[in-house]
């Protein structure tokens, strides 16, 4: 019994601060105002890509909500983005069985010529085959890299399948090609393309870049088992833009005892343009606002403060993180821990976390409140979401509440990211495990830390 | 056992007879040369909207695999169609809450005028709600006429629904409307617009009709609850042309005893343009083709003639059937029946008729071979499809083979209908039923009457 006592007592976390968390994690499973504010972003604002008009409607809403969320400190941070105009993108099979194809623009993509190209297509099963192929065989044509993508709950398909969207351009730049047609990086099977963004810096001579979706990878696949040359027309009509601004919009509860030291828990506002952004990531951005709304609410403040960063352009390159570490690189050892929420609606399935190992306790700790959430225990590999990987490369500890991916990547980047996608039970789940982690990250004494950083 | 004996020789259907129908079923269950089928069609011509280049490659595509097939003689007929151009159709909310809508001109729509038209849009429940109000209400606005749809097994949700689409416009038009947005007549929540045929015949002043998707009408009825009034700018490009030709496509195998007697099967040959047709109806002239080639195949031609016919231009109002009945009235007496398989790719689960009483009993020994795949006997108000419902409106019995339609809607005249949403073990189940009916319908001693004609 002695010993139990010890033990009890070597515990980061204090019994009163889980009693607390629990009354949150319950508060959280009652209410539907998350669900409300994703409805409010997607209908009041919808498509926000960076530097698009939408874009600053959505900073300009942020702001308005924060102000009526209770929060003790509201304010934007500017970062600098490249702009970019989407124009129409049509292609159609021409030869040899005349046919409309559905497209998008991946970010950046250059238009054709005026009045389009045509040419013949020419497959790859993935980016590593285009990368052994001669430029030869490349030369002229249309680039297709036919890979598809696996659907699993952890979204892990992504990383391998995402390689041809990110690099496929500038590879078949290189080559000779005149232009990209990728299959989807997705896992569903609707008229759908995704979009998304590639990686154009410094590639000489680019060329347009399209994703297909599946049912037309699908066709130019059968086209060409046919045996004959397939030849396609594409006619697109987008525009690089001068850099512009955008915003990272950042709400404080300021810490009662160690207002210095920092939780962030973040998500990004931006999303792709031609869905409303309700699963990417206007879920995120409901699910970060409601955890803070629910610790605003407590009689006082935290220890230390909690900090709701809604980073801007996310999607084209963790823009705003990049900018938000570069600018507080001086405080970065104040912040003692990082979270984002961007995967989706799902329910969180695991909590995984990136802390040192000593640390580890607190985090079984925190599974008490986690477990009976349907919430199983991970590993110590978070990478703390997107835009919080770039702390955690500073040796930011991290924390990860991982969602069920298993439909994300069924509506990510397309105009089928939509609020119906979103079910409400599950987003009240979220908060729940959003405000135990939270709220005692921010309360517990002592720190978590650093983590090793990542060169 | 003597009553035995003669209850069974009173049976219409002779043992022989269901012995090879048994054979063709099972043949039917090993085959899948449908699925090949629907694959050329989708893959090799694609979308095929009646009186379009697509149409005619649709026409050529048909008539070259009915040569493959076995018939005994492949031809054309003529009829002439209402030609139009489908231009491009956008849309957008201006205020309060600027964001891009998903639309799709509804068949014929007219253009709205050059630079397009604003104007405040006016919601009504369904289309009974619109034809109660007042003119004042409606002039100068857009109609948003907003009824979801019920999914059934049957789509019985389909008719009730489709009343906005086909009468929408007209009525908006009367009562001074500058154009219709109509949520679209599907069952799906993906952002996709349901086109479809409405009737212009004799509106004066028709208007810009649109199809929204689902999700967009979510948008628009969220954005008309905050209170405020709605803008919404529309610009369509579309034309009216001269009418031109398409044609019924027909495939003969001609009957061993009695050729004039013609049992009918048929199918649509065109589809809307969005889609490549898969479901409607590429399905089913896939399974009435594969169903006429077992029967092709059989050592000697049944007693009477199987005769496919491909309708042209049903989805613009059963125009190749209603020619058809017309160019052919002296002969309606010698259809025996006719039976239409347009209701996508699912299962069939149910068998209707549409038969005298005292012909019941033929239906009764066909569902021997039928239940084994899974269906029951149904009722006996089959319509025999909607092509099938001219001939039946002219006293011609009928048989339908009800498909599992719980999910049609969601890809009905959508780009989402493409081949990856058929089944192929779906399909190789339809043909075993199709050519267990077909079969003996064809063969049988003695005819099935005449049914009640409808006025
Ligand atoms: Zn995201
Ligand atoms: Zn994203
Ligand atoms: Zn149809
Ligand atoms: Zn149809």
């Amino acid at each position: 019994a002695a010993l139990a006592v010890v033990s009890a007592q070597a515990k980061p976390l204090s019994q009163e601060d889980i009693s607390v968390a629990e009354v949150l994690r319950d508060r959280a499973l009652e209410s539907s105002d998350a669900y409300s504010l994703v409805e409010s972003l997607t209908v009041e604002v919808g498509p926000r890509r960076a530097g698009t008009e939408g874009d600053r409607r959505a900073v300009a809403w942020a702001l308005q909500k924060m102000k009526t969320l209770g929060f003790d400190r509201v304010y934007t941070e500017q970062i600098d983005v490249k702009r970019w105009h989407r124009g129409h993108a049509h292609a159609e099979v021409v030869a040899p069985f005349p046919q409309p194809l559905v497209v998008s623009s991946l970010g950046y993509s250059v238009p054709t010529p005026e009045g389009g190209l045509t040419a013949e297509i020419v497959e790859f099963a993935d980016v590593e085959a285009l990368t052994k192929a001669s430029a030869k065989k490349v030369k002229g044509k249309i680039v297709f890299i036919n890979r598809r993508m696996e659907r699993a709950r952890t979204g892990e398909g992504y990383g391998p399948a995402v390689q041809g969207r990110s690099k496929g351009m500038r590879i078949a730049a290189e080559k000779g090609a005149v232009a990209l047609l990728l299959r989807s990086v997705g896992t569903d099977s609707d008229r759908f393309a995704h979009t998304g963004m590639m990686s154009i810096e410094g590639v000489e001579n680019p060329v347009p870049a399209l994703a297909l979706s599946a049912p037309d990878a699908n066709l130019l696949e059968a086209m060409l088992k046919r045996g004959k040359p397939v030849e396609v027309k594409l006619d697109v009509d987008n525009e690089l833009l001068a850099d512009g601004p955008s915003f990272n919009v950042i709400g404080e509860i300021t810490g009662r005892e160690k207002p210095e030291e920092v939780m962030i828990i973040g998500a990004h506002l931006d999303s792709w343009d031609e869905g409303t952004g309700a699963l990417d990531d206007g879920a995120g951005v409901a699910i970060v606002l409601e955890t803070a709304r629910l610790i605003a609410e407590l009689p006082s403040r935290p220890r230390r403060t909690l900090r709701v960063v809604l980073f801007g352009a996310e999607e084209i390159g963790l823009v705003g993180a990049k900018q938000y570490v570069e600018a507080h690189r001086s405080e970065l050892d104040n912040i003692i821990a990082v979270s984002e929420s961007d995967f989706g609606a799902g329910k969180v399935w695991r909590f995984d976390t990136r802390l040192p190992e000593n640390k580890f306790d607190i985090a079984d700790q925190m599974m008490q409140l986690l477990a009976p959430l349907g919430i199983e225990r991970g590993n110590n590999n978070s990478h703390g979401g997107p835009d919080g990987s770039v702390f955690v490369a500073q040796g930011v500890p991290a924390f990860g509440l991982y969602q069920d991916g298993t439909d994300y990547f069924d509506f990510h980047h397309t105009p089928n990211d939509t609020l119906d996608k979103v079910d409400p039970e599950n987003l009240k789940q979220n908060v729940a495990a959003w405000v135990v982690m939270s709220f005692l990250v921010a309360e517990m004494e002592g720190d978590l830390g650093r983590v090793p950083t990542e060169h």
